[in-house]
């Protein structure tokens, strides 16, 4: 177990590990904003800026306040909402200012439950992680 | 026209400008190899890594070695492979080491045509970008 742990101290520069757990951290507000039925809050975590650029399936979207609008024609309740949880997730910095995320996300509601996969651009402005792209499937 | 050559010039810098070449270039050498049937000359655009991820709909794999596993399983002939061709493209330095681009691919085979979407996470290495992370769908 110490050697396990030794391990990955080593493998994170504690620059590195800073980083990626603000990361996380984002990815966590994000989390309780949306189970709150708080789409905004929710796009906190997105940089506010007409280049953000959205892509779900076969189709891409850009521009942060149209992603807003489209979230909330989609989800107009907390039940629609439902209860979001991300799995497998993985965060790996490219370089100090410049990451991605991928993992699982999955939507729990009362009649149904939505699954698929993310994977996120991050970019630290002004001192803040925030998605500069967004993928899911 | 001059008004709007000018605003592009002023919004790339040389280094950016260079960079969003590189990656294109990168690209094209791609589609070339796969229309030319040689899947390992168009997995040469990707990190050589057991860390690269590969996202497709619903699903994840990792690592060089089982990504071109599977493309040589889903692809065993010239005719599979089809013509590909992108659209749509957009390259983005995030910073002088990490980029990201997305857009629209296409296959053009005998019998169908396959169309979907693609978001790529690109590192600078060892003076070469490669891509680290595909979400395809």
């Amino acid at each position: 177990m110490l050697v396990l742990i030794l391990l990955v101290v080593q493998a994170c520069t504690p620059q590195t590990e800073t980083e990626v757990l603000a990361i996380r951290s984002v990815l966590e507000e994000q989390v309780e904003a949306w189970n709150e039925g708080d789409i905004e809050g929710y796009m906190q975590g997105y940089h506010r800026s007409e280049g953000l650029i959205f892509t779900g399936g076969k189709n891409k979207t850009m521009g942060w306040d149209d992603a807003l609008e489209r979230y909330l024609k989609s989800y107009p309740s907390k039940a629609a909402m439902g209860e979001l949880k991300f799995e497998d997730l993985h965060i790996e910095l490219v370089t100090p200012g410049a990451a991605f995320s991928t993992g699982e996300w999955w939507l729990y509601r009362t009649n149904d439950t939505l699954q698929g996969r993310f994977t996120l651009v991050w970019r630290k402005v002004d001192g803040n992680w925030v998605i500069i792209a967004d993928h899911s499937s």
